[in-house]
């Protein structure tokens, strides 16, 4: 599969580098054509990674997905253009998190999520909220923890999370979604952040998830 | 232990019921001293349970748990007194939902915690916030569940929630806590609920809890 990626951050690249080994090809956006971070990430990743614009990026993925810091991801999607992004799948990856008064941070939010805001600004995407919920190198590997562990996925469009669903599953193993329905539900794994980051000193690692427990399985 | 319980809905029923079971004796607390839902309760625990009004009850407990609904917590403890609850150990179980729009519920706090704000209403408090993440038949019997999970704790006083784990542990089988630090980490632990009552749906019950899962266990 093509896949675009929106920012060129630590998310980005690690997530671009994984869906190239696991087969499909990826084009990594920025607000520059020539970015030089982006350079050296297609340098390290070979023949499956490219670089160009925001734009470039949401045209050429079948799926694309939004890496940016949450401060800029509405911005940075502006830039990419609701042209480029019409009926494309949009994984919104982004957190709407404010550390401008230190760690832990706080929402910027309200009580509406950054992914209806997204969904409400580009209402020809279809946008799925997923693997927030996490750190970026557990989002690539779910095979290094010691039991297999949930990954909430929620958005309007249930085709479009099927679609996440099979790509998650494909190329990195996930098979535990908890599908929390419509984008709505990104109120809730957007706050979960900020159980997520207190829980970093308490559990000692960011290598870890979440595993809901019932009293059947 | 002595225990006092304020509140007598479901959760400061079951809680009480629970640690009688333990037991523990327990006073549930109440706006009036003759309250008719606490009385069935009395009626229906023997020997090990009383009532009396919500100063009555702290006054009786070692530990006193705060099973006020959040929008009432406040006034529930001011009508309690600060003297009464001078020094005591008091595990807030609330949480600041608003119903107002239906459900899910959203939060009715900010950034600052209910628990916080209970913390600086009653400075001479050793507030606890323990028990608000998960179901309150689930809170009483850890064991039903397939795996152990985990229940997150903080609270200024490092002591008070030594003796509310142990409490917990004696009482029910809790072993995994996860300390967050002080009152602050229920910022995390209330904006759980938001996603809590999302999982609702998609785990099919709300006998259920997070277990959280690293690379080593």
């Amino acid at each position: 599969m093509d896949i675009g990626i929106l920012g060129t951050g630590d998310v980005g690249k690690q997530l671009g580098r994984a869906f190239i080994a696991a087969g499909h090809r990826v084009r990594l956006g920025s607000r520059t054509a020539d970015h030089a971070g982006a350079a050296a990430w297609v340098a390290e990743v070979g023949a499956g990674g490219s670089q160009g614009t925001f734009t470039d990026a949401a045209a050429f993925g079948e799926v694309v997905l939004n890496c940016l810091p949450g401060q800029h991801a509405l911005a940075g999607l502006r830039a990419t253009g609701a042209d480029a992004l019409a009926g494309k799948v949009l994984v919104d990856v982004s957190n709407p998190l404010d550390f401008s008064q230190g760690f832990p941070p706080r929402l910027f939010t309200e009580d509406e999520s950054l992914a209806e805001q997204i969904q409400a600004a580009f209402p020809d995407t279809r946008v799925v909220k997923a693997l927030n919920t996490l750190a970026h190198d557990v989002m690539v590997a779910p095979g290094d923890l010691a039991q297999a562990t949930d990954i909430p996925i929620c958005g309007d469009d249930a085709e479009a999370k099927q679609v996440v669903q099979d790509l998650l599953r494909e190329s990195f193993g996930w098979e535990r979604f908890l599908d929390l329905g419509p984008i709505s539900g990104a109120r809730g794994t957007e706050a979960w952040l900020l159980l997520w980051t207190r829980l970093l000193g308490a559990v000692g690692t960011h290598r870890f998830n979440l595993r809901i427990v019932r009293e059947d399985a």
